[in-house]
């Protein structure tokens, strides 16, 4: 099941999607889970799946998609986690690199990344997402994958020239961190280490890895987060990147408005995003809360 | 005018701290503010201040502090903005350090801080704490104070084994950033840079400076962190300790269970708490949501 969260008619809502289109959820089950973290802190996944077989009820032409989550409470970033990245930014700490973004950084499937107005250094990064569904702290890493709610892909655009060794001004700029176009639960995905990630930057491929290659498994990452802070339903946990991004590339690619940036991952889906400039865009960024 | 958030008899609330008592303005003006985050938000301190020269309604005695704010939307905390702290790290790095805490890794004046349970290094930082009253993005910092609401005192309890040159993992444990006792409201401090700092371990002074000390003064933070993230009422900016901290003592001096860590700010206030081991603890930890 591939479960979105959109704008349909002013709206927010969130749904199904199917191959002709969304079953729209809020309008079912929106009374009492009003979006889809509530729906997960509700342990409602099996409510969702009773109505998997309805027909659609809206066009994806007719709605604008928003971060999978749009507010999660938290947001825990993983950088340097691929061995090709690693031996590109030249990071041998055996920890997990762990960065905070904030929710209003995001922006759903198919709307604008804006590029940060005093940023020369916009970056990609095609990542795997990691939705939390049912809370917990001190998770051992056996039990780490039965809180995973599901999977989705992630654009972490990252303003090279403000992030440093401790990321937060690089990676929390406005509507730069795509997240989308949904999440595909956990029960289609058994595996969450053998699916092929891969980015493109107007149609030329960038980044073509696996997620076998993470340094730092899920389901170590759920319990190396969880033993100093708790996860709760709708949290989002961002893997980090393969290598070939912009940055260490000779010349360095960096994204520009006008720019079309996708990322895509095996059976989960295909996230697109064109770039645009601030000052055109700022104003029309959605809330997050 | 001093603001506090507490408990009293089971019930959140919040009010002005007076040399008899609080003010309990949560009684007062919870229908429409049922918060202090909401009192600013609500851009209404001249509506607290009309009720200050009212008789206090509670004892402190009989009151639990919670963080000042409880459920800040970003808490952006500044590394190394001390002049002998960044000699003790060895940092050089121009631009502002800035990590981020949870809301959930708090705890109010008095309250137990809980020592990391897996860290063999909790160290104490005593810093200003900067509250925002009114929202802003592109802040300059001619205008920056005019978007603080108050100034409280913050001990940055910190696992240094987990902190890393990211410092996520050792800036999150759950009841280890202690806020408070109150927010002193920003026309009682015409200038945030005149300030004496004090910390005591047990009694026994370990940090003494002044704010005039930091390296990015409050506007210049303020200025620089808008720039890539807008600022909301309620929002704190932990502006950095002085020397003096745990780690880079000759023998290295952490904090453990039975200890007593206080942290003084001239006009502000004296925050005071005791560390706790964490199996004793962690279940009574205040909820931050």
């Amino acid at each position: 099941m591939k479960l979105a969260s959109y704008l349909y008619q002013g709206r927010k809502s969130y749904g199904i999607a199917t191959q002709s289109g969304m079953i729209d959820l809020g309008r079912l089950l929106g009374q009492r889970y009003p979006d889809l973290k509530a729906l997960l802190a509700g342990d409602a996944l099996s409510q969702a799946q009773e109505l998997a077989s309805r027909p659609a009820d809206l066009s994806f032409d007719d709605l604008t998609f928003l971060p999978v989550i749009q507010n999660p409470e938290k947001i825990l970033c993983v950088g340097m986690n691929y061995a090709e990245k690693r031996k590109e930014f030249d990071q041998h700490n055996p920890a997990p690199t762990l960065f905070v973004r904030f929710a209003d950084s995001q922006t759903g499937h198919a709307s604008p990344i804006i590029k940060p107005s005093r940023s020369v250094e916009f970056d990609y990064e095609g990542e795997l997402a990691v939705i939390i569904g049912s809370a917990g702290e001190n998770i051992s890493r056996e039990d780490a994958l039965s809180h995973v709610a599901g999977y989705s892909c992630y654009m972490d655009g990252s303003a090279r020239d403000w992030q440093h060794t401790w990321f937060t001004a690089g990676k929390n700029w406005r509507q730069t961190g795509a997240f989308g176009p949904w999440m595909t639960t956990a029960d289609e995905i058994p595996d969450p280490h053998a699916l092929a990630i891969r980015t493109w930057l107007n149609g030329n491929m960038v980044q073509d890895d696996n997620t076998r290659s993470m340094i730092h498994k899920v389901a170590e990452l759920i319990e190396y987060i969880s033993t100093f802070t708790s996860l709760s339903a709708g949290d989002v946990i961002i893997t980090g990147s393969p290598g070939g991004v912009g940055k260490k590339r000779v010349p360095p690619l960096f994204m520009k408005p006008g720019d079309r940036i996708e990322v895509e991952i095996e059976k989960i889906g295909h996230l697109s995003n064109v770039i645009v400039a601030a000052d055109r865009q700022v104003s029309h960024a959605p809330a997050a809360h």
